[in-house]
């Protein structure tokens, strides 16, 4: 067996990948958003996890994303953001993301990315909700208090102008639903969602729109560091995952390693 | 094998049962419900499940609680109303609905009944919750829409007026989440809930209080209707649970019987 | 609100789905499989279920695939068998049972169709397992023995001799499982998983290899039809799911019409 | 909010909780387990985290079984191996480890602790199984290999003589299924299951009788520690649950301090 220590392996290699369109485009996410959301996510996460982790970045226009199979094989846990340029993401890279995530790579989806492809390869589900742009407050409440993305955050705790996104969400019932958010005009969100896919663990959370300097928030930055630990859990995993194999009998007698 | 039609042996036998305090004591209450809760519900139901089901009720004032051998013994799902007379509930009788419940019988516990001795007996948690009097309007939306407890429940919905019951619920994570509230103050409920324990099915609702005339409204009288066939699935069940059995090797050749 | 008897709509419009090759290559298949699978099948289900249901069928070289709009939009429960002609499949026709399953209807995945296109697209998985064809028996377990796919189940049952297929099983958590299987070689499986997806249900049932006459079995044919009754549970259900909705304050205000 | 690292606060303090009856009574056990099971696990632990936990044990005939106040509040997670002695623990005691529990302390529940008055509390269920001491082989699988309580562990693994427990084993469906084993005798056993209970997490692994040396063995030792750091994760949690509490509108408005 290998080393109970690996389990805890540090630094965590964080990749946060953002489409970084809306922050060039539009002057007044720029103003909230100067270096790119990705980098205002970094700067929360360092804040929180110091040298527990370490952060790079990718974005859209690079080559491959920015995502090339050197950089997921580094990658214990990848951040997502995307919105307006879910389509412009090539399929094979969806595939890579697809297979490393089943193989053991933790994964958090954030806000929109409930639409991109990636979202809804994993699910299954076409990820839709409904949704408002008109600055509601949106209470945040933790509904598994016991959980580690939720340790530390004050119950409730309140984000005072967001995008407005409500049920249905058309996503599998959670492996562990963590936080439930209402809206000013009274719809509510389940807003932290924990699944396991293959190896790998995602965490989707809701809060963070563009628009609102929502990733300056001390509570946000502290959910998606914890985040960033409990999908990390998975980093004891497969290369690849296999396809159906043959076994005969007794194929598992006298087996010294490890294999699923 | 027992034949297949038996899962669908109709009418559906229902007892509700009701503390049945507050009609009598309070009269805003009593004029809201002047025949009390139980005859309320027991009304609701028929109109929407009409000789699909037969309903009988019981109260806290008769002997063994109404509640004897012979009454769950004919019940499939037994409804459960309580608030202020938890504690006055012999415990003898708590056993022995566990017992009928893990046997298969059915069970809906509403609104305050998260508080009961049977259904923090059958779940192992506080049921505690936050709460406010003070006419908050409740959303009910419904996050699991192929549900059959959700069939033909609009989306949302409103009680014009309620209790406020908020988060957190201390109730393990359910089998299955429903519906979500959210109520004029901003806080959010998980207030329709499937939990399975043993062969039994159990729903919590929490819409209903006594002060207001929910159980007056069709969207809830549906609810519960609904509830009543998904929670009477379990009547193809065991008398009372076994306690470990020894089971010698090859037990289970040649065994023509159904045993769990 | 819709009448609450729609939900028991019968008969219940069930179509089976078969790839149809091995029956008709292999002559040892043939033999055991004179008119096919789906044939089998649906004898099977029409002896436990009788006028309850209306059975059709539908192979791969129908034009495609025996599945088009008229033939999904008429049926509540697809019951899918595929084995060697997964790649087959055209992509489109996925996309439209996908669709159509997350608007309701049930889908009852067999045996080998863990590796097709639809399971892995509405699962996010790879759907990998062990397998070994070398005759073991099984012994299929009920674990969860209120649920109505275990209706009138013995346990356990044997298959006297199946094709192994054994962990690990790369799928999602399932929302609930009900069948455990072992095999004489040591190995288990799950075989018997409910999931939900959008208005949808899927329930996937391992026994059933082309080389065994699984089908004939009166416990595999109860089963798969308590999962028909079970998957059809839907039918109160959507069109196509909508993408993304903009929904301005106030809109679920005085809104007579259900809409999720 | 609290600081970050609190979470994994180091070391985490278990106590190991043995009714240690069969080793003083059965020279057979003794000879197995000359200085209790409990020291068994705990040389096994410390040998697998190091530093990294502080143990201490304590036994049923010590005063108030050795679960005083003082020392539940010192531990962070509680192992139990309970018997043939559940009937003698104090009613008192086992309300206290519920609380404690429910509260935020992890438990380990190891192998006939499944009829322990612990377990029926937390669960609600009889936890009622199958068994048969005849030195059955165990083979034990991974089915949610990306767990962290899988880290490491060989698929499968192989415990040569074992006590067989199989099902139906009444508990509700576990919040995480981990490992699944199979017996000699055909049967299965859903062997390491995950419950989250109020702040608190269980753990419940069926390996371990007294008459087999199973707590000497490595693979044992490595999930019951990781078993340990993943039921610790509640550490940062509430002193008692509170019970109903009144919630006055506006309530959680700048509210500097975390509480659920």
């Amino acid at each position: 067996m290998e080393d109970v220590k690996r389990m805890d392996r540090l630094p965590i290699r964080v990749t946060i990948w953002n489409e970084h369109v809306h922050e060039r485009e539009d002057e007044q996410v720029g103003a909230i958003y100067p270096y790119g959301i990705h980098e205002a996510i970094a700067t929360g996460i360092k804040a929180c996890a110091g040298d527990d982790v370490v952060v790079r970045t990718a974005t859209l226009e690079q080559p491959e994303h920015g995502l090339t199979d050197a950089v997921l094989r580094d990658t214990d846990v990848l951040i997502w953001w995307g919105h307006v340029a879910h389509d412009q993401i090539s399929d094979p890279i969806v595939d890579r993301v697809q297979q490393r995530m089943l193989g053991g790579m933790g994964l958090i989806a954030l806000h929109s990315s409930q639409g991109s492809k990636i979202f809804r390869r994993l699910l299954g589900t076409t990820g839709s909700v409904r949704w408002r742009e008109a600055g509601d407050r949106e209470v945040v409440w933790t509904v598994c208090p016991g959980h580690p993305i939720a340790a530390g955050v004050p119950h409730p705790f309140i984000i005072p102008e967001q995008e407005m996104y409500g049920e249905y969400f058309d996503i599998p019932q959670p492996d562990e639903l963590v936080f439930i958010s209402s809206f000013s005009g009274g719809e509510v969100f389940r807003s932290g969602c924990c699944f396991t896919r293959g190896w790998g663990r995602m965490f989707y959370f809701s809060p963070g729109h563009e628009a609102f300097p929502v990733y300056h928030q001390a509570e946000v930055q502290r959910i998606i560091t914890n985040a960033i630990r409990w999908a990390s859990g998975g980093s004891h995993a497969r290369e690849t995952p296999y396809v159906a194999e043959m076994s005969p009998a007794g194929w598992f007698e006298d087996r010294p390693d490890r294999g699923v």
